[in-house]
């Protein structure tokens, strides 16, 4: 009965792909790399978008809107983050269609229309921001700009994975200017702070805050903090990150600020954005072989009740006794469905939403009508609990919370496991191909090792963690001196 | 002191393009047609976008994201819909850039990296989606589909105006797929009255509900409902459409489904959108020469307070009585700016406040703080009135309320005075040319008309009124017989 999922012992990409498609999350659309987001997909992300936005404004930030296309010329306009973004960059070149004379009824590209100038479908909006930045920024009363954007932009990934890895996705991108160093690296950590904390708090997901290597860094980035999560199946997961940019795209486009003090100073920049990247780490950290199983913080649908009946009269009964304790739940916030379709026979919706990662189901039969009582199933525990219909408010109030905290808490476990303090490079290797998850090891802090031990192992440097302690070490790679360990791992 | 705006009636067009730079709300980027909404315009669309999502989930609907790109052979599978927007497609021919080997630091399209098939920008989403409902829909139990999308859209369009006609806009996109004929239909005159709702409610401009001819209906529809609402200037503004498409999606894309009596049957469709073109119309319909007018329901902020003083000590006492104030209202939920910069003057603020719109303003200055008063001013009317500081919070409540209907009534009495009865050609075209507004008239429902009339005065017919009247006629310019009189205008 039901949908049997791939098991992640036996092919953990198998089932992460089964998920999503199953659980009605995504999937693949007739556009090469592009996805369809399907409403139980998108209402996680509302639900996401809707607290990080909460938490933007909190920080002093405003929305707003940029154009989706990037002339050629302002986007080569600061050449690293030109030339990190150039080779992935879907390209517009006519703004027309005409008959095609050859094929009736078909069209084809107007060679009369084509661009005097090509526009580059956004990968990333610093350029097209700083380019209208320059116009806001006079002097230092304009300072800071506060500003973000939910928008989509296009990467031409060659390799693409569903939510994880697409060549087009939805994001937020936040876009400050500042007119001091230290207040932009102040936002620059702040920002990356929030992300941490939206992840752990609403996502259930630990994560570790570093900064990154230069070789890992945002192209045209000076410093990039980041959050890192780790998988089930041991790899990293980038979940977010917060650029410190200097004034490398002030430069780039010339924007400078008339000081209190009367002189004349380039302004200093940060970007910061999280993805629809994070629906996968949500699927990767939570899910089981049963199928997704979401934090209740962030469920669309927190609690479903599923009546079991014989017969119009009895399903009638039921559903009486079901909407009263509904509307109880509901005063209090919680968001409730009743599943009430006929068509549908209740072992079948128990599997539905056992895939869907519902965190509580609610299934009432006609002896618990004559007991008062329902029985309340946990998703992520599989356990079941007989609870009465009168002190059932509360205890769902409990359970949410508490299914919350375990969450998290079971992740955090399984990270913890998973770091693993290597001294030697054989061990390191022995790790990062066996049990995986992050490598805590020290690192001679040249770009060299890094990529040997990236040829070597697949393992990249994952951040230098901002709260390491100072340790004097050995490379584990090169035997060179270094001060404190980073963090290695495969990553998605 | 402060910006003064060109008067509506010197120039109508240069007053709206300044008033929407002037008041912060968007500007031209460096992209040819697109805009960049600021903070404050994209302040606006949000509190649009919160009340309409509430009324699309309220009536049913699903949010969910399809993309950005629709590949060319999809885009031309239904016909008419691709030719009504194959003049005016941005389309990606490219996915990658590269270095110019002859100019250094610059980037060209990579001629090996030309796309097999050409992806177009979309300017609507039908074709997209539909090729992905066929996956989707199997049998009666499929249906129906509600789903709608938050996303933007390019039409390349050659002469363009802030929000009213960009080559990007944000809008929504609703994309229903259903059993019969009648449910269909019955969606798309639901949702035409969603939006009439929202637009009379949210937006205070009144609108009428109608069909478009089928000259005017959008390209692959079979019948297109809409909300034309009147501007100041005397010139039609299409708010709102809602499309019956029939069966022509479910035909070009061979979407059908298994009837509960064993048959296979097409689908039937609607779609139907607004854009950001609203805020448009917001403007146009309620603003004064001395700036932006928002109705309370929408203005992002709704009382700001301006206090007046001299020096550290009073400035300390009137903000310490303000904040109190602002408590008590932002307790009922209004929205309240507290204008304490000190860099700036009261008349200064004053004039910024006029030219953003928000309906109440609150100064204070030291007499007030004495009395217990202070002076509340109505952006509408421009009248002040002295209230006691324990009757502020009722006072607001009502002002706020009685603001959104008298800006309502406003309109109403205008467009009423501005639909104007004519029989014979010559006072059709006297209208047209003089006092403007909708023309009501006889027509012979033959598209030769319609186009003769367009071609003479530049008038369209905006809409056949769902709720005119059957009267016999004579069509106002080919004399023949008509059963009811249709709105015709110049338009936005």
């Amino acid at each position: 009965m039901g949908t049997k999922l791939t098991s992640r012992e036996k092919d953990y990409s198998k089932w992460y792909n089964e998920i999503v498609v199953h659980a009605d999350l995504a999937e693949n659309s007739a556009v090469r790399g592009c996805m369809v987001i399907k409403p139980y997909g998108y209402a996680i992300w509302e639900k996401m978008q809707a607290e990080l936005d909460k938490m933007f404004k909190a920080t002093g930030h405003e929305n707003a809107y940029f154009p989706l296309f990037v002339p050629k010329s302002l986007f080569e306009a600061e050449e690293k983050n030109a030339e990190g973004f150039a080779k992935e960059c879907a390209v517009v070149t006519h703004y027309r269609l005409k008959n095609d004379e050859d094929k009736p009824g078909k069209l084809k590209v107007d060679p009369n229309a084509k661009l005097e100038e090509e526009l580059v479908v956004r990968p990333t909006s610093e350029a097209v921001i700083w380019n209208t930045y320059k116009s806001w920024i006079q002097s230092y009363r304009d300072l800071p700009i506060l500003i973000n954007q939910w928008a989509n932009v296009v990467r031409w990934e060659m390799r693409t994975r569903l939510f994880l890895r697409t060549a087009e996705f939805l994001w937020q991108e936040g876009h400050t200017a500042h007119a001091t160093e230290a207040e932009a690296l102040e936002e620059t950590k702040l920002m990356n702070q929030v992300y941490a904390d939206f992840v752990q708090n609403y996502m259930a997901i630990p994560v570790i805050q570093g900064t990154k290597t230069a070789s890992e860094r945002f192209a045209g980035a000076q410093e990039t903090y980041c959050i890192e999560a780790l998988m089930q199946d041991g790899k990293a997961l980038q979940a977010g990150t917060s650029h410190f940019l200097g004034q490398n795209f002030a430069k780039a486009f010339d924007v400078k600020y008339a000081t209190a003090e009367g002189g004349l100073e380039y302004v200093w920049a940060t970007s910061w954005g999280v993805s629809t990247r994070l629906i996968g780490a949500l699927i990767m950290t939570h899910s089981d072989d049963n199928g997704l199983v979401l934090p209740p913080n962030l469920a669309p649908i927190q609690v479903v009740f599923v009546p079991i009946y014989k017969g119009a009269e009895q399903q009638a009964e039921i559903a009486a006794c079901v909407e009263q304790m509904k509307a109880q739940l509901e005063e209090k916030g919680i968001r409730v469905k009743f599943d009430n379709r006929d068509k549908f026979k209740p072992g079948f919706k128990f599997n539905e939403y056992e895939l869907k990662g519902v965190p509580l189901r609610v299934a009432i039969g006609p002896k618990d009508l004559e007991k008062g009582t329902v029985e309340v199933a946990r998703r992520d525990t599989l356990t079941k609990t007989v609870v009465a219909q009168d002190a059932l408010v509360e205890f769902i109030t409990d359970q949410l919370e508490t299914i919350q905290g375990d969450l998290f808490q079971k992740a955090l476990a399984f990270r913890k496991n998973h770091i693993t303090e290597v001294d030697d490079f054989e061990s390191f290797k022995s790790v990062i191909e066996g049990k995986g998850g992050f490598v805590s090891a020290h690192w001679d802090g040249t770009a060299e090792t890094e990529e040997a031990i990236k040829n070597e192992t697949k393992a990249t440097i994952r951040c230098i963690p901002l709260e390491a302690k100072k340790e004097a070490g050995h490379c584990v790679y090169s035997g060179k001196p270094s001060t404190q360990r980073v963090l290695f791992a495969k990553a998605y």
